[in-house]
């Protein structure tokens, strides 16, 4: 699996003639990387006599970062499965009739899978970009910085996993299931939007 | 080292409760990681003879791509080993008058390195945007998500660096070291605002 390869290994495999590990299993990690430092701040809060007063509230937040690093972490390589499904469905017979029925059928089938992936992964960066908000308002002033790393990490995690949620919608057939996914890409985009502005600010004052 | 353990392992590792490996480090890796996934761009383009016209420039954009990943993967470890010298430095002897003083010049030594680094990870991190920006405009149609991505990846593990370059300026008392370390940083920033209009633009026309 890939989260077993080390970080040498794995960034070899992503820069490969091949495109699968691509942006979509980069984007999991980078998530899981904002994830695990909202974390860390966490921890270094909880360490801190000095922040007792908010260390009921940190916890809460640590276990919602917990709960979308466990999620990132499998669809690191959840995201490369599911890209190959659609390689392999490409790749299907198309000499008969039939047999070009079921390959499309197969390739829409998949590409659906491959949009609804990502998507997913878009909406848990989002969760880490409003858990990082709230651990750089109350957590440790001396991990601001990683805070503000967190909250950096996964906005671009998240619009990483758009732009593969948009690149597949481009082929799929079915208009409401393409016009659904783009509304909830918008509402997400523009619940980012509001987050960064205060992440940024909060950084800006801390840093 | 740290380049050398499993995602899963380095994510653990990042979450602990020690500040080092940190958001540094975290910057370092992101910023590998776009540059990973522009060179596969790259090899996706270089793979299709139908880009046959733009191979030659593709094969200088992956060459400067590779050049700035081997630098970020050894700026992974150089950032915690950085940090951890700083942490040393302030928990040296400061019984008598000369221990404050050597201890004083070794946090103040310490501190300059931990934001030099961090800013040659940002410029660096600029570097692969700028390339990032090059390669979605002449690479595969088909990887166009992946160059967004590599562009993403690149702005925020910049901004990743900065505020870690921005966290030790705080505690650094040579006024003119702060001065230019701020104007270079902002040099950079707003470099990079140009390049993501770039980036973003094209992304919307090609995903």
């Amino acid at each position: 699996m890939l989260i077993d390869k080390s970080i040498t290994g794995f960034l070899a495999e992503l820069k490969s003639d091949s495109p699968a590990p691509g942006g979509g299993s980069a984007a999991a990690l980078v998530g899981a990387i904002g994830a695990a430092l909202g974390i860390m701040v966490g921890n270094l809060t909880l360490g801190s006599a000095k922040y007792e007063t908010v260390h009921e509230q940190c916890k809460g937040v640590s276990l919602d970062f917990e709960e979308r690093l466990a999620s990132l972490e499998k669809y690191i390589d959840e995201d490369t499965e599911v890209f190959k499904q659609v390689m392999k469905a490409y790749k299907l017979p198309k000499n008969t009739d039939e047999e070009k029925q079921v390959r499309i059928k197969a390739i829409q089938e998949f590409l659906k899978a491959a949009s609804t992936l990502p998507f997913t992964v878009a909406r848990t960066c989002l969760d880490v970009l409003e858990l990082s908000v709230k651990i750089i308002s109350i957590g440790n002033v001396n991990a601001a910085s990683d805070a503000a790393v967190a909250g950096r990490m996964a906005e671009a995690a998240m619009w990483s996993a758009i732009y593969n949620v948009r690149i597949n919608l481009g082929s799929i057939k079915d208009a409401d299931f393409v016009a659904d996914m783009k509304s909830r890409v918008d509402d997400i985009v523009a619940r980012s939007e509001v987050l960064m502005d205060q992440l940024v600010k909060t950084a800006n004052e801390k840093i």
